[in-house]
């Protein structure tokens, strides 16, 4: 579990993954255990996605659940890793005072940066219903960065403005202009989105916008776009959003469906992580050896 | 969500599925998302599974996540599903104080029944380590049971008495005996669990226990056993206690190993669910339906 | 604690002292504890002040605590009783959708009704700094009400509309104008507000606005006008905002630094409430029952 | 709120308030506006009382809020104030590994240390129904200390053990014998309590402990002894234990009879803090200072 001092390490190394020019990943995870899986995939970082916490609890996108709720995933997640962790934080779920808060949140429980996007509260997921969304006022945005960087205690804390510019239909220059606003404003990268499904939009805000700050992108709908394109442009991070997610859905029905066609699990069991790995990645050696030390010995281990 | 009233539908259903002469399934899910699939892929019923949310959430089987934050899960569960939920209550978090909170605690948020153990809190998973465990005091356990019967409003609300005198090597007179004051004690239904890979000793049980209560089995280690043989035995029902998050987990390993390699999405997308069918199984349509009827149509369909 | 069965009593209760012709008073309360000594007191409802939880938080009346946490408090407030709550949910916390998901979540909890302001997300205090405050799209407001009475499944959950109209300085039409758009939207009483030292302003909204709906009023700043005033004119209920907190926290003052000072307590136990009256409030008799009949004698009372 | 660099500030103040040899004195508060009433007073230090929680939960010492509620309302009272606090962690709340992840999450939420005492789970407070209570097995409750110890991050953060051997009437020495075992085991402190009219058997414990370990007192029941005796015998510190809890209680019942009986604030007005002195100690002039800061001036102060 992170120590208050780990706190500078994760954020310096998410700091880090986003400022190098090496082109860097963040992997999707929803709660404690896909984080772990991406963090043990060798991954450099993890991309808690609102989306994906979202549909894993059950309910949609659009800030149903609690950003308290939202936060105790995050505290789960980051029990569970030591790779840092930048937590879609939607749009901060509220105004610059909420943002702040959040801010001092995440700190606390280890979290490495958050992400925060220029729609409105309560949001709607950027690619439902295709339809333009209203945006935040820019200049208010941009104050909700600016304190979101007054609040940070660790230098290191990463906050990623997020425009929706693109998606909403705005246009190149007004993405450009609110990602210089969100730049001035002491973002530490600019994340660009589109539902293109080809990179054209971003590519040209990249071209545009230089190096004036790290770029990150999430290729969900653009996806076919060869990744050594956006190494080219010279982007920061690339964001796989959503796939952990997508993947245990998939898996998850086929495998409710074959039980519940054969009425017994003699095809599942060869097919799924055996229960021993499941101990193994909970870390219950862990826990046994703390038993051997911690229990007195004399009597029953557990009591 | 559930409607106060719904829970007594929800309880009554799940009484209905122990009750009843044909075998019944219980399927496990550990958050929202797998709920809704379990009840899409046609079972009656959900199995909380205390393993499956610990390692869900990155924690160990073992009272490390609160009962509260167990109860959330459990909140989002059945608000996101119309289907019964059984919830593994471990060993009720405490003594019959605990128990009779936690009762009253799933009724609100419709849970149709809860199956508490008699082991010793904190709780280690049946399956860790093989070794003995020590047994909660039996008359203590059985007053558990009859605190928690006396704290449920509704009627129909399920308590299940589980007892792991045979997992604790205490043999089959040690369970009957426990399972025959538990049901005195007002117990619903008697789950006997086993570590065997065959159902030998569930078997011998069920011989002599015959129709005093109905008995459920959780056949994770003895899998390889026909379910005829279960059905003709005359159990209750059957739990599938941990395979949909054993198969996420898998799934989500290979995904996450996948684009870890490649570094793109070309393969995944394919392979995972479509982003439309998260939507769906979110209810977003509800949510469109529900914006086009509660906001003003002159502006924008958001605020 | 709330049987699922008893929210429609409390519902009923509230909405039967809303709708009665005698002036109805609701008393704050922030806890569980100050919520049972309003019932103690004798009065017939409590109303869930968001200032008062907010302050005894430690937080500041903006939407700083998040909706769940909120909700958690109503939740100890409702275990703890048996009286109707009536619930400050402030703004709704969010849009239509929030507001929906609020009051399911409140009837699961056994809280009898929720009171929802139109002013923006997220909220100042209305006695803070004194300027006027941007309220809500009335339209969209009216759209909150109505989802809200759309997503309760007690037909008896209270919904009360509040307007700030007279507080914002938008005049006594305006505040007509959106009383009566909420009124249409389904309301079931209006809160109508007001900063002054008089009644005068809420008075003259009471004679244009007539029987149609029962109205609430909160006279925390035009304390000095009799009660019988309220009476006659026909107001429906008089809340009585928060001063439980506020006499908390001067006699936590008085005593703690009474205290300081003194560094002994022979002066202050005589002077708060004795341990075995704060035992008796508890319940700590219903617990020692409740052990005689639960854990076996033959052994310690407690384990 | 807590910086993480904070957290070593927050528990290097106890463990001097502790150490040094003048005597210390920890004030109680249950909640964040009591907290911010102890620091205001002038105290160096909080007792954050599990039975005033509780109380102000509305539920009884018997762990029956979760221990995550509990550390939710540590967290609100952390939040709320920069001198330390020390969490009243009844018996850790499970076994072992429950206390490593109580340390673990405190530390997080800049809660400076925690008391640990040798009681059983579920817990019953001290002073009810007199009778002697069981407590833990000596060696598993040191276990349980160095497990403690061995989670921390911060060196400086504070495991005080608790010893209830001379309220359980089992005599000094076995307290002496219990208080050496947790010593050992690394506790920076003892606190052992009794529920004596006068001080006779603490006083006793000291003479015989020396100056072994910080020794911690709670003089609830022996308050008429002068607290000079205490200073001259060397005791580390006073816990006043419960008293804002127990003088709100009496305020709130003032006041509420009061409200009742007259119907009418006339009164009860000038006896509560004010409004302007609530917002004051939330610390609006601060939230107000922010909106200048980082809402746009243009327009309305709130969106």
């Amino acid at each position: 579990m992170t120590a208050p001092g780990r706190t500078t390490s994760r954020a310096a190394a998410l700091r880090h993954l986003l400022d190098r020019p090496e082109l860097s990943f963040l992997m999707e995870a929803h709660n404690g255990l896909s984080a772990k899986l991406v963090e043990r995939a060798g991954f450099e970082g993890i991309w808690a996605s609102g989306l994906s916490i979202a549909a894993a609890l059950g309910v949609r996108d659009s800030n149903e659940a609690s950003w308290t709720q939202v936060l105790e995933v995050a505290e789960f997640m980051s029990d569970a890793t030591r790779i840092p962790i930048l937590l879609d934080g939607d749009t901060g779920y509220g105004n610059f005072n909420s943002v702040r808060r959040l801010v001092r949140k995440l700190e606390q429980r280890g979290v490495a940066g958050v992400c925060v996007e220029d729609k409105l509260f309560p949001k709607m997921n950027s690619f439902v219903r295709g339809g333009a969304q209203p945006l935040a006022d820019a200049e208010e945005f941009a104050g909700k960065i600016g304190a979101a960087k007054s609040a940070q205690h660790d230098p290191d804390f990463v906050v990623v403005a997020r425009t929706e510019a693109l998606i909403a239909g705005q246009g190149l220059a007004e993405a450009l202009r609110r990602a210089e606003l969100y730049r001035c404003a002491g973002a530490d990268a600019i994340l660009v989105h589109s539902a293109r499904s080809d990179a054209d939009e971003v590519r040209a805000f990249k071209a545009e916008w230089g190096d004036r700050l790290p770029v990150v992108i999430v290729p969900t709908k653009y996806y076919r776009t060869p990744t050594e394109v956006f190494a080219e442009d010279g982007f920061s991070t690339v964001v796989w959003a959503n796939h952990l997610m997508r993947s245990a859905l998939r898996a998850m029905q086929i495998t409710a469906s074959t039980i519940f066609a054969e009425q017994h699990l003699r095809n599942v069991e060869g097919a799924v992580a055996p229960l021993a790995e499941v101990f193994e990645i909970q870390g219950e050696d862990e826990l046994a050896e703390a038993e051997q030390r911690w229990l007195p010995q004399r009597n029953t281990p557990r009591r």
